[in-house]
């Protein structure tokens, strides 16, 4: 294959395409000393990882080692010693080393061990250790944030603390309360299993995001969103155990206050909660939960997490929209039904190409590399029966209720020519309508995991705005993204995820993860869009490793305020660093930012 | 008057009623040497405070407050010279200087001087001058949250600053978003006003308190509540601007995201913010806007509130329920349609007398000062066409949506032997129940203030226990404070003000605010009620000044993990601890808690 040349997003100019091509030799060897292996000779002691963390020799990290050996049983502690502990490829068992979709060298961001606690003390002692050590560590409940990294850490070498792996209790299921207490390792088709294998489904639900093997707390303290009327995670979380930086153990809000029935011998992290944990969030005094979101200043060990009451009938929907034009329009007649809760759920506006990709690869649609073109599109279109953008929804309530809700909706999306309303039953063959029908009631699958399959050996990478519900925002910032993807040689896909008043815009990157222009081209692609968006007054809420500093950077105002107080309140509570060091741009004080630029391929 | 014994609520004996009376006499001279005004003389001097700040001189003070007056103009910097300036006595025009419902002697809540910044660069350089002469602030954005202390600061002698006096303006109402920004002055009802004047209520609605003369931002950062779907003011903020210890100003999520729009020469609180601030809450990172809540870790100068659009329709309605003993079915009726978003705002249980106080006082029902027996309290109800307790809700949206949702209410309810329904057309004379309907729907009043008139020269303070929403935990809660009210003297009056899966139960304790006695008994009774309820694992949400620290240390799970981090946090944005010491229990590490505590009266 053609090598091509580095370039950086800075630049301006898209990486030149390859043909495609599965070579693997570029990148080894050009990263700064921080990713370096300590012994160039290669990995033969199982003991000697592929990277150490900072500032630790080998010596120091074996023990470190034996000692995490005592705390979690040598057999939950795994140094990661060879490229064979990186070759795991699947969405549901992803490597707990290293980023499985790596838009870099994949060394660069690799742990050099992961460590598995069976229970909460394990993980207090774990973060004291790596106190002593001085070694980061980097937390993670399942690692299937795939499009964001993970499990992989920021910091070469940190430690990955697996927290799903041993600890994946439901440890309360409160049908009067409606709300479940989960441990890391309960995934959402976990806690959907319960509610059926308990006869509780009929009454209880649970909102979901795309895919239902990820953590429900992982999703939920990285701030992702699902699409019932539950749909916004965070706003729904109640109640967290937390370990702080100082391996102490934390209760939010009314989980403060002891229960008189709890047992006061027993460790703090067994002692039987207050009532009311689960039930009010806010609990005296300031409301520090959302510090531990998305966050390096705790590890997040049990969670609350409201669920919603069977609302007495569901009726699903799709709207199609045949003209890339209508994007508009539609956008414009959502805000206001959104806001006014006609919608009553976060609703999606799928660009076509989202749902073709879940229906086929891109190889089953044309024989071309080639870009698609808006003719090709149109193709596509109307094979699947679908429109250009796909609008599906749901109502929610009994009968009446969702006739009139469903008769504003028709009568509002019905006016763009062309329009056309289905519901599941009209296209019994629609996988993607299928699914959203289960997804929208809360019933995990993991379906829609297909479209990555769109380019052979497919990975991907999000690049996710937020957006007004405007019609001139949501054109304008598809308008920037499809130009820039089609820029970088990468066919657009993407959605509008609708939330109270703003959309998740999600670009979805698709590259093929063996081809290292590929790679090239969607890190070029991430870097480019948020400079960009940033420079139209877009900023992106969750993102991938390699690009957090550059977004972090874009919240500038007032000469970087957020990062300031947000390197303050870290350096108060994890004044060594330990805890995800580099996580979302903060920076602990013992570590200089530039040591640590992610390369270039 | 017969003088009564000054007992502490650690006696578990109720302080002896006196007979009613003004007098003032007790109480002067007994307090600790931190509350001693600094010349024995008395005030003639007009810049001599009644109190002075802690560590600092008369002469420090007043070059304090020279240096203020340079920044706010001298007449924005008042000394609290004289008893004078402590006569207010109306909730709509409170004292900014104490607690003008004090249940302690009333210049151990009294400040120093209160500073009225007329913008954001002026509070910013106050809050620089306090560093420099470490002197404690105490923000205050109009100073009527009556029942928790109004104005007064927590440190005799801090200097209140009053946020609201001069910054009063409503930014920006955005109709396309649905939701407004406000500075600190602005009441409920001036934003319903500004809503009704430019024809927006209409289309926009805003949720209020029981009364409509607070500050908007006020209410949402102590995290009170209205009434409406959007009566969680806190879940419905969105976007804050915060002068941080330091003198720094951050803003919050997206508004840390520059408007390419925005003057980058304007200084940065004058810079247009992004457009999608108001928008989308999380931003990008930790989500630290909560600990800007019951806080004192911040100056919160600007805040975006969600509106809620209009429905589409509206009916309220209150339910009757005869007997005390119906509290118990009612609650369990109320869970699951609570839960179930049948019922979709946040209604009330209200016990009969603060229906009845609302109505009249308490010489309007009866001529003997003992406490109103349970057939004492049917009549009444009888007279008022009331029950025991009485139940306001409302259900919202176009006319099929209201009829299930009331079909479904009233089927439920009404199966309570004696309960019935009653929309406001049915009762044009009673004044709760109209009252009620406009709060319900976002039009605020101060009607409800009545009840403070319950004894003469009425004063109140909120005790404010979270409970679940279960028959036994209400009715559990119920008793116990009925009883300790009535052992301090008290008749019960109370609410149970329905969340989404809690309650706050809001007993609202009146007392004769000129009587000696009654204050003793007030105070009395919230302290043994503290602990009767911690004892029982109920926590409150807010409470006022006199037992902050009380109530922090209820919240003692783990050796006062809340705690620990709270501090933590504080010493890292605060280590002078200039900004609101003591509030909500925590101390900055240069003050001791004991040296102020607050004594009896």
């Amino acid at each position: 294959m053609k090598q091509t040349e580095v370039e950086t997003a800075s630049s301006g100019t898209a990486p030149r395409r390859s043909t495609a091509g599965d070579d693997e030799s570029a990148g080894m060897g050009t990263h700064p000393a921080a990713y370096r292996i300590p012994d160039g000779s290669g990995p033969t002691d199982p003991q000697r990882p592929l990277a150490l963390p900072p500032n630790t020799s080998l010596e120091k990290f074996k023990d470190f080692i034996r000692q995490i050996g005592k705390i979690v049983g040598t057999e939950n502690a795994t140094v990661i010693s060879s490229d064979a502990e990186l070759e795991h490829e699947s969405y549901m068992d992803p490597s707990k080393a290293y980023d499985m979709y790596h838009i870099t060298p994949k060394e660069c961001l690799v742990s050099s061990a992961v460590v598995a606690p069976r229970n909460v003390p394990e993980v207090q002692a774990i973060v004291r250790l790596c106190n002593d050590f001085e070694i980061p560590l980097w937390p993670f409940s399942i690692g299937r944030n795939v499009g964001y990294g993970g499990a992989a850490p920021r910091v070469t070498g940190s430690v990955g603390l697996d927290l799903g792996r041993n600890m994946n209790k439901i440890l309360e299921v409160n049908t009067e309360g409606a709300y479940a207490f989960v441990e890391p390792g309960v995934t959402f088709i976990d806690l959907h299993d319960y509610l059926v294998k308990n006869n509780l489904r009929e009454k209880l639900w649970i909102d979901v995001p795309d895919l239902g093997g990820g953590s429900v707390m992982g999703n939920t303290i990285e701030r992702g969103v699902g699409y019932t009327p539950y749909g916004d995670h965070w706003m729904m979380h109640c109640g967290m155990e937390v370990v702080l930086p100082d391996g102490s153990l934390w209760r939010s809000g009314m989980g403060g206050l002891p229960n008189p029935n709890a047992d006061p011998n027993a460790p703090p992290h067994e002692q039987k909660p207050n009532d009311t944990w689960g039930l009010f969030n806010y609990g005296f005094g300031p409301y520090n939960d959302g510090i531990f979101t998305q966050s390096s200043l705790g590890i997040v060990v049990k969670m609350g997490i409201w669920l919603m009451v069977n609302p007495g009938g569901y009726q699903s929907y799709l709207i199609t929209f045949p003209k890339d034009d209508d994007l508009h329009a539609a956008l414009e007649i959502i805000r206001p039904l959104r806001v006014g809760m006609v919608l009553q759920n976060v609703p999606t506006m799928r660009h076509i190409l989202l749902d073709a990709a879940v229906m086929g690869d891109r190889k089953s649609y044309t024989t071309s590399d080639e870009l698609l073109t808006d003719d090709e599109l149109d193709t596509i279109a109307a094979k699947l029966r679908l429109g250009r953008w796909n609008f599906y929804g749901a109502v929610y309530g009994p009968k009446p209720v969702r006739d009139v809700m469903l008769q504003v909706i028709k009568g509002a999306f019905l006016q763009v020519p062309g329009a056309k309303y289905y519901e599941p039953e009209d296209m019994p063959d629609n996988l993607v309508l299928q699914t959203r029908h289960n997804t929208l009631q809360g019933i995990p699958s993991t379906t829609e995991l297909k479209w990555v399959d769109w380019l052979p050996n497919g990975a991907h990478l999000f690049f996710s705005p937020i957006a007004k519900v405007s019609g001139d925002d949501g054109v304008a910032q598809y308008k920037v993204t499809r130009t820039r993807c089609e820029e970088a040689g990468f066919d657009f896909i993407g959605t509008f995820v609708v939330g109270m008043r703003e959309m998740h815009h999600i670009v979805c990157i698709v590259f093929n993860r063996k081809d290292p222009s590929s790679r090239k081209r969607a890190h070029w692609l991430i870097r480019t869009l948020i400079d960009d968006a940033a420079k139209r007054g877009w900023g992106e809420y969750r993102t991938h490793l390699s690009v957090m500093d550059q977004i972090a950077g874009t919240y500038s105002f007032n000469d970087h305020a957020q990062m300031k107080l947000n390197e303050k309140i870290k350096e108060a509570l994890d004044p060594k660093g330990i805890i995800s060091p580099g996580k979302n741009g903060i920076w602990p004080k013992n570590y200089r930012k530039e040591d640590w630029a992610v390369p270039e391929e």
